[in-house]
């Protein structure tokens, strides 16, 4: 369902272990650029409304989920901060197409992939995490970014055939898959 | 209250009677618009707690309002498209400082004028259009953009002692008023 190419390895569990405030400070980041990636899709493909409601809700529910963690943050005491991001979504990004509407497929697929991968990972942290406030934390985020990944999808088809949709899709995924398992990055929700 | 140094003069209604339909399109853009600057503002100052949750709202508020815009032109048979925007935003943009925390300053109380410009832009419109329904829009907009202004003007005290911040948006507000006064553009909400 979430089109992934890998499973979250153990690697980056230890990586949470290691530093939880830091992938905790880098997830809210996460859910900020996601709520811009939205506005930014809505910007820049303005004609389609269909494409232009789902950006409205994935915005708002981003931002909610933004002041969630930032929530989370304060009640454990940790301020939030800058941190250097991950080099996931950078390397993601330089997949793009230039041209249209190549490059609109990619856009939305790309971002159905950063929210497939944060479903996979909110899943195994819940798994993985002891504190029960955190547990139900990642499960409460778990079926929204399943759904946002599902939007995006099927919004690509808007510009493109389902079969080039589908072929694109899986080999955006691979590379996805790669990108993560090449990271040398510190603990991130993508690293 | 709207720190305006000029009101809407007859040009400009007399733009709105011979072109309605690109006022009512570019205002969607400007809704738009404005919820990007509300984002953009809180990645920019992600540290400000308050600035972030007030920035949440008024991009949700904008976001909300461009769909309302959407709606009125869908049932008037207008296509939404886009259009070449006014010189206006450019313009103001233009005058922000470049150093923090000027920059902060600037950038909030221009998107404050912005709003304040709009809420007296509405309020004329209100009075001047025929049309029942428009009537409504418009008198349903005025107070949201008020309050914008409000919010952005107070936070402007976050980073500059709040006599500069009086007497910043006197100089900021005094452009606003020269820029419209000079303007050549065609029918847009801000020409």
């Amino acid at each position: 369902m979430l089109h992934l190419k890998s499973d979250t390895d153990d690697r980056w569990l230890a990586q949470v272990d290691e530093d939880l405030e830091s992938v905790l400070i880098d997830h809210a980041h996460c859910e900020k650029k996601a709520a811009g990636t939205a506005l930014n899709l809505m910007f820049a493909y303005v004609e389609d409304l269909e494409l232009c409601r789902e950006m409205t809700e994935i915005v708002n529910e981003e931002l909610e989920h933004f002041h969630m963690v930032i929530e989370l943050l304060d009640t454990r005491g940790v301020a939030f901060r800058r941190l250097t991001p991950s080099s996931y979504g950078r390397r993601l990004n330089d997949l793009l197409r230039k041209g249209e509407p190549g490059k609109a497929v990619d856009r939305l697929l790309v971002a159905g992939l950063i929210e497939a991968r944060s479903c996979e990972r909110f899943s195994r942290l819940a798994d993985h995490v002891q504190d029960p406030e955190l547990v139900r934390f990642y499960r409460g985020l778990f079926e929204s970014e399943a759904r946002h990944h599902t939007t995006y999808t099927r919004l690509a088809k808007h510009f493109a055939s389902e079969a080039e949709v589908v072929a694109r899709l899986d080999e955006l995924a691979a590379a996805e898959a790669e990108i993560l398992a090449s990271s040398d990055d510190p603990p991130r929700m993508h690293s």
